[in-house]
């Protein structure tokens, strides 16, 4: 029976018996955490090979260059070779640096802040008004470089296709309007992927600003949970056919592929955009972790290792997806008050419950122990206007937690509902 | 007998000697290059035991932190407890970093620029003007860093003590003169260590800026080349006297201990100018790779263990410095036209030849095959207003070829300054 058809009396009745099932889960002591997309020991261990040093030791050089002396900030040859392919652009395309592709964003943001993006336009801070697209819910951590840069932030709704095209475009059409962030496949945290038809319109798209770049957060591109995962559209190709690949810089790294701690990250960008990079690159570093790079090339080989190691991350978090995705749909399918999505890929699945509740189910969950990512996260500035979504990231926690987590969480979005 | 002793037929007839002597080595096809200070293939091999796997395997936590995974944004504690030792600060003031300490000072004036120094000053790309004072000869890429933000250079002469503290204390009274990149021990290119009477100036100064910033790049910390090397008086504890601290951000790497591509760097900073910078940090990068810090720790294991490995690179790095001092002594020093520095440690000999000869010097080496540091890249803008400093990088080289370049350097010296 859905919570709108009951009667005052039966979801008073209901919320006390919910309410001691919920003193029950605080007698536990529960200590466990879903806030943050972060794999798991068992996804840790998959790479523990790449710390052999035989991989590196039986020969340091890449393409004549000792990889323990200085240079190289391209990234190695190898590295940007099996990256290109991975992404499906061209390696000379492809840059490769160190274990952070947050980093590589934030210096997009802050060259541009400070030099403008190249060209004759004015840097964005000497320009009367900067504002960027925020397809919500989105990645809050895109949300805090611009909110740090003092950016304002424009949100777009993000539909099953992708960012609203319609929305987004009568936005860009405000000069002032320089850009976007998003996470094109399994996006963070709805686990959609941007149609065809959407990567066109974004490919295809005029803004007004002269400008205008898009971070292009390919961060899960290889990362399905479901057999057979989606497949994104390559951005590049497709905004050549417009004359526009200098509107998009895409970004990734494998941070969710080896170690998060010790990755390698990758930026992909125009010739007209390397170029300007490069000059600030020349600038800020001698080079990147170039054995780290070597490490990573000479342990998969190639893009079809990356793939097959990437089928024992998904045999991981397949079950973990599961795991949660069943007690929403046990616990809450049937009473019309939240939605979730189904993701194929990526680390997270986006919840919606009703509307002025996302905020008090955090509480409930942290007061009984589990720990969310905090809601309004999803949002600019850490503020959802309908206090309704709520991200869950189901990768760390082992499965038996995981399920107790998840329970609890149906739990307080009920009460949740209840009250209000 | 000393050139300016000479008569102008004397001087004739040995530049046409010199000449043959250059066309001799012309011949040779010599390809060798002294340009940059790059730890040679012997000092590379001597850290190959920080690959071993076992190191990191064993264990792979630190401080209950799985250090593979996301997270520890201000570096291992074990790793900040090592740098402390190694540069007698407390390690609460340490943060350990990426690979590169260039990244980090540049980090710090992109966030000046932007951000302000924190506290009521605007940010520097807001104030009227912004003026660093660069000791001279100094490094060329901290010169790169204040030409990229547009920020003034004005020259401080290097004295055998540091830098000019008279000079300096004048134009510190500009409240527009903002900070100071310097090296303070085994400075690049001089070679020379601060005195302690330069040290304690600097904590004194009082400069008219209230945001005044001095990037104190302890490059070469324990990087002696000569037995028992030089003491630098800690910085913070000469600054805190004064209330000073905040004025100073001290930077070191072990690129130059371990593997200069693949090293970890480090920060030192008062608790206030930590607090600003970690702000931006946190919006900057999630960590930066904890494994290799672990594999630093691990290897090392104490600041013993430093200065032991340390000794081995001094025992590689002596004989270099030892053939071109000869070099220099034997073929210059009795000619009155080349004053040179005798540095007890770092990777620089600076060289004076007369002016106006600098630019010279190093096309007769190029065009023998020898790649000198571009004459005036020890002067902001790469400018050397008197044509006359010539940085010598002896490390990367092995000795006989060093011995060889070394010789034409020496006779293109004596060819610029006969035709001058």
């Amino acid at each position: 029976m859905q919570y709108k058809d009951m009667s005052a009396d039966m979801r008073g009745a209901l919320l006390t018996q919910l309410q001691g099932d919920y003193a029950n889960f605080q007698a536990r002591g529960l200590k466990l955490d879903m806030s943050r997309g972060k794999p798991c020991r068992e996804q840790l261990e998959l790479s523990m090979g790449l710390l052999d040093a035989s991989l590196i030791a039986r020969d340091v050089t890449s393409g004549g260059l000792d990889t323990r002396n200085y240079g190289g900030p391209d990234g190695l040859p190898e590295a940007r070779t099996l990256f290109a392919e991975l992404l499906g652009v061209d390696a000379k395309n492809v840059l490769v640096f160190g274990n952070s592709s947050l980093n590589i964003m934030y210096d997009l943001i802050a060259q541009y802040w400070t030099h403008g993006v190249g060209g004759s336009a004015k840097p964005w801070s000497q320009q009367r008004a900067v504002k960027f697209l925020c397809p919500v819910p989105g990645y809050d951590r895109h949300f805090a470089i611009l909110e740090h840069f003092g950016i304002q932030m424009l949100p777009v709704p993000m539909t099953e296709e992708g960012p609203d095209m319609r929305v987004l475009g009568e936005l860009a059409a405000d000069p002032t309007v320089k850009g976007m962030f998003c996470v094109p496949k399994y996006a963070n945290p709805t686990g959609i992927t941007f149609s065809d038809d959407t990567v066109r319109a974004l490919a295809a798209l005029s803004p007004a600003a002269t400008d205008f770049r898009v971070i292009w957060d390919n961060a899960y591109c290889v990362h399905d949970v479901r057999a057979g995962g989606e497949e994104l559209l390559e951005i590049f190709a497709e905004a050549r056919k417009y004359g526009h690949e200098d509107h998009f810089l895409e970004v990734t790294s494998t941070s969710k592929i080896t170690f998060p701690g010790a990755g390698v990250s990758v930026l992909v960008a125009s010739e007209s955009n390397l170029a300007a990079i490069k000059t600030r690159l020349s600038v800020q570093t001698i080079g990147h972790d170039k054995l780290n790079q070597l490490r990573h090339v000479r342990y998969f080989g190639s893009a079809a290792g990356v793939y097959a190691h990437m089928e024992k991350h998904r045999a991981l978090l397949e079950p973990k997806f599961d795991a949660v995705l069943a007690a929403l749909e046990r616990n809450l399918g049937a009473l019309g008050i939240a939605q979730w999505t189904r993701p194929r890929g990526g680390y997270f699945i986006s919840l919606d419950v009703p509307q002025g509740c996302a905020k008090r189910v955090g509480e409930l969950c942290a007061e009984a122990g589990v720990v969310l990512t905090p809601s309004g996260a999803t949002w600019p500035l850490g503020i959802d206007p309908l206090d309704r979504n709520i991200r869950i990231a189901p990768t760390l926690p082992p499965i038996t937690e995981l399920e107790t987590a998840a329970e609890l969480l149906c739990l307080a979005v009920k009460i949740a509902a209840l009250e209000n």
